[in-house]
């Protein structure tokens, strides 16, 4: 079994495309998600209005390895991957039941937002200690 | 020929869902659109980080008559149609070369944030006069 | 306490647009995830790939009184409001905490998928009943 | 300068977040939006209800180096940069006048669907060559 954090998700029907499953892009929407949740469960909030530190993303990649389809039921384990002086990385693997999904990468920069620009600052240490500990706790 | 001004548009594939037509949402991104291209026409942007007067969202209504698929290219007629102290009622046609597609409505309020908060302020007479006059162009 | 059944949501931090609130775009799209999980809890899914029954989108309104910010925990209100011979029309009340976010109305017609084009059918008698049902069980 | 097709996209106020950006999201709409312009420029269409050939997502990157922001006028360069016996891989850069915005991949298989399944077939070598052709076109 994988470790880390599990958000648990139901695909809604306006995630879908004509080929009959999830837009490529849902993936991005739904790591963010995790990746949010995560957050929460280490008792933090990413982002609210006018705070001073952002988290504007630096990359992002996904394989795809099989479909999500309208009303399925999928599970995100999403942990902390690398941290530098100024960045975090997440990886994400994806399921439904025993099918595997797919697995991606995110990564963040800690930014400090000073008149409308962000200027990378160190990653302060208890934001990586309370996601690793949130990590192992059931999501 | 409905008077107004016009916005083109095509559909894209990420804007279709698994009935093989355009999740009937992308029907409020494609009024909000045209309302931001005729807002353009007029000279004028509807709103920018920092600004003091916003125009948030009071009542829309859309009605549905034929669908749109992947990669129609579809025309909206907008116009204002009705002004309150401090509301403005925008009207969409929607049509894809003789079909129509539907038709909907927006209303938005002339407001003015402090402190965080949205209040309702007139509608500044010189920017009603911009949209009409910008209707009567060729968009 | 309005009567109906209820559907509990998180805001997401992509449904949220540059003057810090949910696009309104997406309250559409929350009507139709509490649509669907009506339709789950009276034990049917509302639409499957090449399913013979669909359910196109006729008209739909939105009454905005409040807006939704990142990660506001709301709850949505649908019941079963009209029924004609081909349609059925839902009704939506958005609330968070005490505060009235708004309130909307989707009507779908019960159509034949037959060569690619939609044909008006009566609405089954037995949806209605299903649907009436778990409108009064807890959600 | 760089080779392949040029195409230009505005950005919309629905695809900004509570940043005041472009959420991270939307590049992988506005890439497959590339995508499908050069196709066309190709004199082709990837996808369309009941086609037998699809182009399922095996893989996709995206490195973020600047921000886009509601209205900004941006160009992407698509151009073909690997092909394997059942993949394609195109290579974008984003730019928005002399700023480099960031580049990102999108690998997709050619796959026959058939019984609801889709199975990786040979990348039809027509193809191709009127994709490359069309990548030196002026989009």
């Amino acid at each position: 079994m994988t470790e880390g954090f599990r958000y648990a998700r139901r695909v809604h029907f306006h995630e879908t495309d004509l080929a009959g499953v999830v837009h490529f892009s849902c993936f991005f929407r739904y790591m963010e998600e995790a990746e949010h949740a995560l957050w929460r469960a280490a008792g933090m909030s990413i982002d609210r209005a006018g705070a001073e530190v952002g988290w504007p993303r630096v990359a992002t990649t996904f394989d795809f390895r099989s479909p999500l389809r309208f009303d399925d039921e999928f599970e995100i384990v999403v942990r902390v991957a690398k941290v530098t002086k100024s960045t975090v990385q997440y990886e994400f693997t994806f399921s439904r039941e025993e099918t595997d999904i797919g697995s991606g990468t995110l990564t963040a920069a800690c930014a400090s937002r000073s008149n409308g620009q962000m200027r990378a600052i160190p990653v302060p240490a208890d934001v990586i200690d309370r996601l690793r500990t949130a990590s192992h706790q059931i999501g």
